[in-house]
């Protein structure tokens, strides 16, 4: 039994196809009238395998289905949504929350998610082959899970291209400063990288899932386009797209959305997205939308009919269910499995354990909020790690790890060393909160400021030129 | 309690809006703090009428909760899917089956559906309205059952106008002449009301339920199409359409598409299709792509933005379950409720109680089969209602409820007076079984030729130009 050693840590799918390949070996066997004593110990491994596979995927062995990726993480015993009964995080596409002031436990998630940690040989990986300091998301661990990046860089170093994919939807005209993350960190992508993006705006989910119209949601499609466009995306390798309207102008996006449907069942999306049978029909199936931009042949104009260009998808860690579905489909139709780079959340004012609402307008920063606004909000809402009086914090100190200025500067202060000294300063006490929050605010002010000069001049047609299926320029 | 009388006969929206306002009253009542007796009277109502309800629609009232359509002829105690376990015809749109050599029991079928019969009264009044000798199939019987004809006729009474639908599931190159019927049928109601028509080729339906391609399908579409178009449709009049192609040509059509799956749950299409939990998404969410082209404005090319077009859809009886779906979301989507008209079915040449199978070339007549090929087959295997001998015929006459030559007959021979004179003499005996195999033949072999010599004609330009989204004559 030299061939079968350490099976239990083969992927799913590895696992499958040895138990597959055993099984056709026991049948073979057992046709040929082969010595018992052979027999027996072929299907003692069979056995044996089938163990190690139920211990992998969660699930039983099914002869001609191959595991769902989303048995992933099963192995540690948690529904394959993500979730679990053990009051952790909850982190699933319509819902994040956690009871930790310091925010979702992102190690943990990883494991459960069974994605890899973005360490630092990754890290040091992306400047070597792009040649550019990595951005300061990817050095603080504000992307700190992947998929297959490795893979990614591999292709590119082979000087063979790869595509960006990542999408917003559209619930509200209003976009916070944390919707801007996966842009901002796309533009960089897409600047080192010179590769071309494309970006799915997901109108008619929000339409599905929300009490709204099917025009309330194309129109905040378009609103927030010009938001997306002021990060600074080249028009001439960007495509940006409403469902609403890319589904009718693209056979190609449909037959791939087909293609994706037929391969998925309800008793899947049951078990990734938690849908019940009182859900809706449209949400049931609108798993394959978000999935088929993963695939270069949705897009005929850009990549004509190839369909093996690598895709890579930049989003925040609660939209992984849909990829674990897309890359669990992907193989079964002849397509190449997307790669993820995942975000870590946007924490909101109140402190790093609530949600930000785009209704609630104090939750957080909004891309529209005046300088006065900024300040007065950060003020007055900004969760705060000091202590309660000031001759406490000078002598005890503050807490950077709950404090939301903090983690907001994270976010946007780029110089390391300042960022350093003001952690060390606020820990030590030498830094008092009132100064932290006046750092934050002088740090967003002129970003909110410049973001809206841009927005400004994004007009009607610009939106259009982005929107426009049109060939972009594009390396193979 | 004089306003109430009769409310069991009512419709279940009739009665849920009574429940509904009755609801109200009662509530009303109590935070007026009426009297005891007063208050009393109204909730007896009300429980009558939730009695009632649950009479009417196999259903509990649930406020805020419309009744489904396919709830109607719950009031027998069927299964909502129209079939049920008391051993009766199965139809439903994949499967149609009867132990009834003389085929499945339409008028039984009426009444589970709870459509319409279509009477001599109803008859009359299309040859009055059309000024028109009803069609064949309208005399006989073959188109038996409709939905809201007489509100169709109205309209057209009032000088508006309304427009046709109908479809084909291209599951195969092959048509029989079986799949003729509803065209043969549309042609003539396009010719007698003078308006547009609208042909759905469910490509992707069938991608989603056989082991096919999207390839095979799509252009299976095509050519299944051309033998719509030899039917003799007006080209300035009809628009054939396949779902692969359209629905990535018009964002109209999938705008409908999504809210129709927004008012449609999976309890619902279950209910109705018997879809399960290993169903793929695709199947589950598919009936609101079949429901679609029911409403005006998918076809904005055609109708503007017109929303309020009365749709009338000739279909066999086995596709009602998709527009009983439809009939119950259109007034929630603000849209008018499609008209029908059901046939029967086309029964097999081995009998009416087994099922045509286009991979069975021995099971009815193709559209391609020379005339020896019809000869052979209908002498072969067209199932006799004769006798043994013929002596024994002679003596007690043939069945023509079950003989499947006369059936064809009745679908093909315009002539009543020769078809009565068919029956009689087989009836009595004075007319044998090769007789009248015979007369089918020289019936069936000429329309057969002249549909292949009319489909000759039809090239790809001809399919592009019935296929190619654009304005139709159409006078409102």
């Amino acid at each position: 039994m030299t061939d079968y050693q350490g099976d239990a840590a083969k992927s799913p799918l590895e696992l499958f196809e040895k138990l597959t390949e055993q099984g056709d070996k026991v049948r073979s066997l057992k046709s040929a009238k082969a010595e018992k004593a052979e027999i027996d110990a072929a299907v003692q491994l069979l056995l044996k395998l089938k163990v190690d596979y139920k211990k992998v995927t969660g699930q039983d062995y099914k002869a001609g289905c191959p595991p769902s990726e989303n048995s992933l993480g099963s192995e540690n015993g948690l529904a394959a949504d993500g979730n679990n009964d053990e009051g952790d995080d909850e982190v699933n596409p319509w819902s994040v929350s956690t009871n930790n002031a310091k925010g979702v436990d992102y190690d943990k998630l990883i494991v459960r998610f069974g994605s890899s940690k973005i360490d630092q040989a990754l890290v040091d990986r992306i400047e070597k082959v792009t040649g550019r300091k990595p951005h300061h998301f990817l050095r603080r661990g504000i992307f700190f899970s992947h998929r297959d990046m490795h893979q990614v860089l591999d292709t590119y170093e082979k000087h063979k291209s790869f595509f960006l994919y990542t999408g917003r939807g559209p619930s509200s005209q209003a976009m916070h400063v944390g919707h801007l993350i996966p842009f901002i960190f796309t533009k960089w992508l897409q600047d080192v990288f010179d590769i071309p993006l494309v970006v799915q705006m997901t109108d008619d989910e929000k339409y599905l899932w929300k009490d709204l119209t099917l025009e309330q949601c194309h129109q905040f499609a378009m609103e927030n386009a010009k938001d997306i466009i002021a990060c600074g995306f080249d028009v001439n390798k960007t495509f940006i797209f409403s469902d609403l309207d890319y589904m009718g102008a693209s056979p190609q996006f449909y037959r791939n959305v087909v293609k994706i449907q037929k391969h998925v069942t309800f008793n899947q999306v049951k078990g990734i997205f938690g849908f019940t049978d009182s859900d809706c029909i449209g949400k049931i199936s609108f798993p394959a939308i978000q999935a088929a931009p993963s695939f270069s042949n949705s897009f005929p104009h850009i990549f004509g009919d190839k369909k093996d260009i690598q895709c890579l998808i930049p989003c925040a860690i609660d939209q992984d269910p849909y990829f674990r579905m897309t890359r669990d489909v992907a193989p079964r139709i002849g397509y190449p499995k997307p790669a993820l780079l995942h975000s870590t959340f946007f924490p909101a004012l109140q402190g790093a354990q609530t949600k930000m609402s785009a209704s609630d307008a104090n939750s957080s920063i909004f891309l529209t909020d005046t300088a006065k606004q900024i300040k007065n909000k950060i003020n007055k809402y900004a969760f705060s790690g000091g202590k309660d009086t000031v001759e406490e914090h000078r002598k005890y100190g503050g807490n950077v790890d709950v404090d939301v200025s903090f983690m907001y500067l994270t976010f946007f202060l780029e110089d390391d060393e300042k960022l350093e000294k003001i952690r060390q300063d606020y820990t030590s006490g030498a830094l008092l909160t009132g100064e932290l929050k006046k750092t934050l605010i002088e740090t967003l002010q002129p970003i909110i400021a410049e973001h809206q000069e841009r927005r400004k001049q994004v007009t009607d047609e610009t939106v259009k030129r982005f929107m426009t299926p049109r060939p972009l320029n594009f390396n193979l």
